[in-house]
């Protein structure tokens, strides 16, 4: 067994803000990330897929073939976007918060990967230089 | 003459987009960067001061007191803001773009340094691992 | 199950160096990192926690509190101290070598991590560039 | 139980490419990696060991003999290489991609520390600096 | 007067070599960079260009056209080539050391980028990360 | 003229501390830089001389070449050494911040640089990730 990462960008908008609270409550637990315009990040991607290379190319799976699949699905939604309002797969009203990013990006690849014999292993997901999440699918 | 830097971060949410262009305008220079809904980046500035280093404290300035200058005059406003609408000191309607930025972050840095001995440099603006300006004054 | 890394940073001086050996045992076991007049590095700490998002917050723990208690608890003790002089929680006479530097953080945040819903899973600490170590708490 | 990981660097050029298959065959599948007159790249390898440090020493084992056991077996070898010929340890006919790359140097590095108390637990193998694969053994 | 990089890569194979001299005279001038069979680099570009930001648009240039133009007369031909045998604008002959590999990436730059208000500043070219070089067109 | 720049790294223990000043007079200036018992940091050192790459060689000089002189003239003295204290060619007293060691760096290699036809053009040095300082000789 041999896990192969593919790491891809993207930068988008978000604020972190919960429709049932206050003000007051919502920059008591999240400061800064609350304010109310917006701010944004460079997300950093890593995918880990896990399988037995090809005996005879080599591959898991062709690492080109797994930069268009992010990109298709997951990276061409979320690059250059607001992560609250734009993206068809963050459900309304889910925290755009780095871990539940995490868990969507989990669910988008371990379905666009079924077709392939490898198997998806981990998301890892930078927001900033010193803040990431990892995600195992369970 | 010794160049000293101070290496600074913010997150920030932008869009470009001109007020007085149809859509089609705008996305067609713009592109991605014209999301109405905003898109966001980690920014990380590199603040440069030249000068005598002092015989005694081998200091052309002290790189805390640089770095809280630039807290306070820069980044405290540019941290986890709209760099379109929340920023006092970036005229409306100037397009954020990372040469612009580069060139009002030297002005206010340039202002705050006058009762320093050390002259500032050069500003240095990254807004991707792919992309960054530099700016030096004139 | 989520993980969370936040990652720290401390600068500080040490050297290996056995009480009960002779110079030669020592300098023969620890080359140039038994330097008497000691040496010293930037420590890059990274810190992971695990535990389910909050279903309202998207939070395992607030980061920026995750960051506080790393600082309360460990860096700032280590941050420009001496490592076999200055830090209380590190056993006199015990090698300040990354292996066992990890454990020792480990011991200290896994302490102060208690009243918190989610687990310590991993710290992984820098020394260089070039080498790092991981410890899981067992 | 504590892991420690060094890094090291090689460059080296490859090619991918199956002798039984035509050229369309190789171009279809391995895109620009077949060039005929090989590409290559730069290589950072991190090698990690797991085991318990010694309680006079703090160490798993000596990150510098650690190094030089790398350099020995490995790097000595791939460096300033072509990997599809060059390489001794690397059948013929196997293609060098990323994924059998790291089997191989498992293979030779579990050899190679045998005679240690510690354990090789971790071969990871960036290609690129958005590629990188890991293998554990089994 | 703004400066503008943009940073792209390319991996590809080479070989220091001079056809007119003995194998001996190679080795003890190239070293091991004079192997035979080649060995390769993932290169990293910065291409520096300098104007005045457009009072609109704020753009020096477009940083995705200077991304495209880049692409098209540089990184398409050098990226999974081989440097001596691959680059039609790279002259037979000539090493391909990273200070001629400058040198010709400013030739090819600079008359690509002729209808644009901008100018090329400079070229710095990585070739591992501990070696780079800069070239300013004089 | 093409600018060539070899990266070397070291890491050594220091304090900022004036023998003729109070310990108030010392925390005052220098904050925790003045901890009595030493700290230190791992250095990343830019070396950049200038010349014409040799027509034959395409060098302005063997990059290999210069990472000796680096080594013999710098590095050896400063790797795993106490700046303070051990190192013959930073005169007692002075105080080795990122500024001074510079321009001692510039003296040993500008001095050691003599027989080469290419010139020292610029000394780079990091102390941290986010402080750094140049000197170009003048």
């Amino acid at each position: 067994m041999v896990y192969l990462t593919r790491v891809e960008r993207f930068n988008a908008a978000h604020k972190l803000w919960v429709e049932d609270w206050t003000e007051e409550q919502n920059l008591a637990t999240f400061g800064k990330c609350a304010n109310k315009n917006w701010h944004g990040h460079n997300y950093t991607l890593h995918v880990t897929v896990k399988g037995k290379p090809d005996p005879i190319t080599g591959f898991i799976m062709d690492v080109k073939k797994l930069s268009v699949l992010i990109k298709e699905h997951v990276v061409d939604y979320l690059d250059h976007s607001n992560l609250n309002l734009d993206v068809p797969f963050i459900p309304k009203g889910m925290q755009p918060t780095t871990e539940n990013l995490a868990v969507v990006i989990w669910n988008r690849l371990s379905e666009a990967l079924k077709p392939y014999p490898c198997q998806l292993h981990a998301i890892k997901l930078w927001e900033t230089e010193t803040i990431y999440t990892e995600y195992y699918g369970e």
